[in-house]
């Protein structure tokens, strides 16, 4: 029993809801007999999922929860109105210590204010980074920020150097990641400012991995480095760049396959080797919120059940490793170089404060 | 005789120099009987080449040229000592008006350089922006800048906006190319600064294209619009992404579809649609310089003959069609736009004009 792990699950969000999140659940609790979840949403209709699947049922507390934030709900819209929902609950479960780690296929913006908002932000840090976990020639890549951070100065890059090497080393196996800056080109006085500050500091600091330099775009797929650091807007454009290529290759595949009978009849027997290519192009992880002081994982709004079941893998991977508090650790150490607080750091914080104190009353 | 067009080639840079360029202007030469070339480079290396090509040999002019610039030069050591190389001759010679448009596979930012020197930029401009035909479901889309400018504010995305809209029209075929802005998503209030100032510049403004708003990663291999916008910096890490991406699912394919003697087997039926695809990946045509007042276009450094011979079409299509004038009123009609020219344009205009001085020593 001291060795069970308790998730909390938004069990009602993204495309599909309950009715991916709960089979998902259950092979979670098949695969992970050590795991324990809370299953945020409405009560009847998680009930009635759950019925189906009867071996899971003794691992799952359902909470009930009175409303869902919608996929289109803007940030401070679901601050405002978001308490009581499943994601609001699954996320407020790992703040009151009831769970280790949460997760959520819900509205990114709404799990990303409602985390900070209840969780709070490592010392230092504005806004939790988003991290891909990329698929390349030599394993998977840390890719970080995808998303979350649109204007990133030196210190910010270098705060995603240090949380992506951590994830790398909790998440995707490496004990002394390699990590790179994302840039035009790979000599120093390449690309704009911002990076060839961040350059600096990493060449001259000692953290816990090996700083490689600048890499370029098709450095990515080619896993060159382990980890791939670069500001929010640059790097989700390059993540859903990625994305485009390969329905791109594979709507060309699929059209160059059967365009004759003889490809035809090569496609079919090339097929397991077409799926296999396709699954690892499609890596199922969930993307966790770095930077909190807590674990939550993003999963992909279109999430199925087996991408979902393996957000649920990696928030109890995450939860089981020390991983916040080593990362909190590993931030402290950049400390030096917080001067001030940002304007949006305080704006923000006001607002935290504001709420939590609304939160508590 | 009054059809000819003439195209000026360094024929001595890249990674092939004339073992490549003098084949694909052979090649260029077959397929377009007006076309006439001046190859700029070793003389001596020159014929040899051009001896195993006696059909092309009429239609060429051997101009010798002392020097090659290296791949690794940098832009400024290449503007001091490039004078008499095959890279600065084959567009000097736009310049004085004997040949409608230049290319080489030489060093990019030594090519910019220099056509931005003895060309000079259309009013306005600060610097050559390049572009990529990308392949789409849908075509080919322009996506611009791929890597000149790494700093750009809004009023340089509009013009970026109206190049790449001219370009298609020249070089990919639309009447009324739509226009998307990149970003990390399609609200008026995402991004940064820049990218929503030249959203709100560009949904006033009446241009001869159809302005569709913001656009993600993933719409550009979808065709979404004809020409995608953004920053040098954000354009060439997505560009060179898409490459690695390609790399990748071109290594796994390889890989999948000859793990069993069964998907082996289906992979020899299906080789002639694997290869149709991978010649779609692989665009050949070059990239133009846009914004000078003359065409040059770079071709790939590692091009092969039926690539350069594709970046030399693709000079005589630009050079044929009233490309540079009708490109230089469409951005004077941007002129009220002009405040006043950064520090940047004033040191590079001070460097040109001591430049063109010794160059008219």
């Amino acid at each position: 029993m001291t060795s069970q792990t308790i998730i909390s699950v938004d069990a009602m969000s993204g495309d599909h809801g309950a009715a991916v999140a709960v089979p998902a659940v259950a092979a979670a609790a098949a695969a992970a007999p050590h795991l324990r979840f809370l299953l945020h949403g409405d009560a009847a209709v998680l009930e009635a999922e759950l019925s189906r699947h009867p071996a899971a049922r003794a691992a799952c507390t359902v909470r009930p929860a009175e409303r869902v934030i919608g996929m289109e709900e803007k940030p401070a819209q679901a601050l405002r109105r978001g308490k009581g929902s499943s994601l609001w609950n699954a996320v407020e479960a790992v703040k009151a210590g009831e769970a280790a780690a949460a997760v959520s296929a819900g509205n990114t913006g709404a799990l990303m204010a409602i985390s900070r908002l209840l969780l709070r932000m490592i010392g230092g840090m504005e806004r939790p980074a988003l991290v891909a976990a990329w698929p390349t020639m030599r394993g998977a890549s840390a890719v970080l920020d995808v998303g979350a951070n649109v204007d990133c100065d030196a210190r910010r890059l270098v705060e995603f150097a240090v949380m992506g090497a951590a994830y790398h080393r909790a998440a995707l196996g490496s004990q002394r990641p390699t990590v790179g800056l994302l840039n035009v080109g790979s000599e120093d006085e390449k690309g704009h400012e911002e990076v060839r500050e961040a350059h600096r500091r990493l060449k001259e600091a000692r953290f816990g991995f090996d700083y490689h330099g600048f890499v370029e775009g098709t450095d990515i797929s080619l896993g060159t480095v382990d980890v791939v650091v670069t500001d929010g807007f640059t790097g989700n454009v390059a993540l859903k760049t990625a994305e485009g290529v390969a329905k791109f290759v594979g709507a060309e595949l699929r059209a160059a396959l059967t365009s004759t009978l003889l490809t035809k009849a090569g496609a079919v027997l090339a097929s397991s080797g077409l799926k296999t290519m396709r699954s690892k192009l499609n890596p199922a992880s969930g993307a966790p919120l770095l930077g909190l002081r807590g674990v939550v994982i993003k999963a992909h709004g279109g999430s199925d059940a087996p991408a979902f079941a393996a957000a649920v893998k990696l928030a109890a991977d995450l939860a089981g490793k020390d991983f916040v508090d080593g990362l909190r650790r590993d931030l402290e150490r950049l400390a030096p170089a917080v001067e001030e607080p940002s304007r949006d750091a305080v704006a923000g914080g006001a607002v935290e404060r504001d709420e939590r104190d609304q939160d508590s009353a």
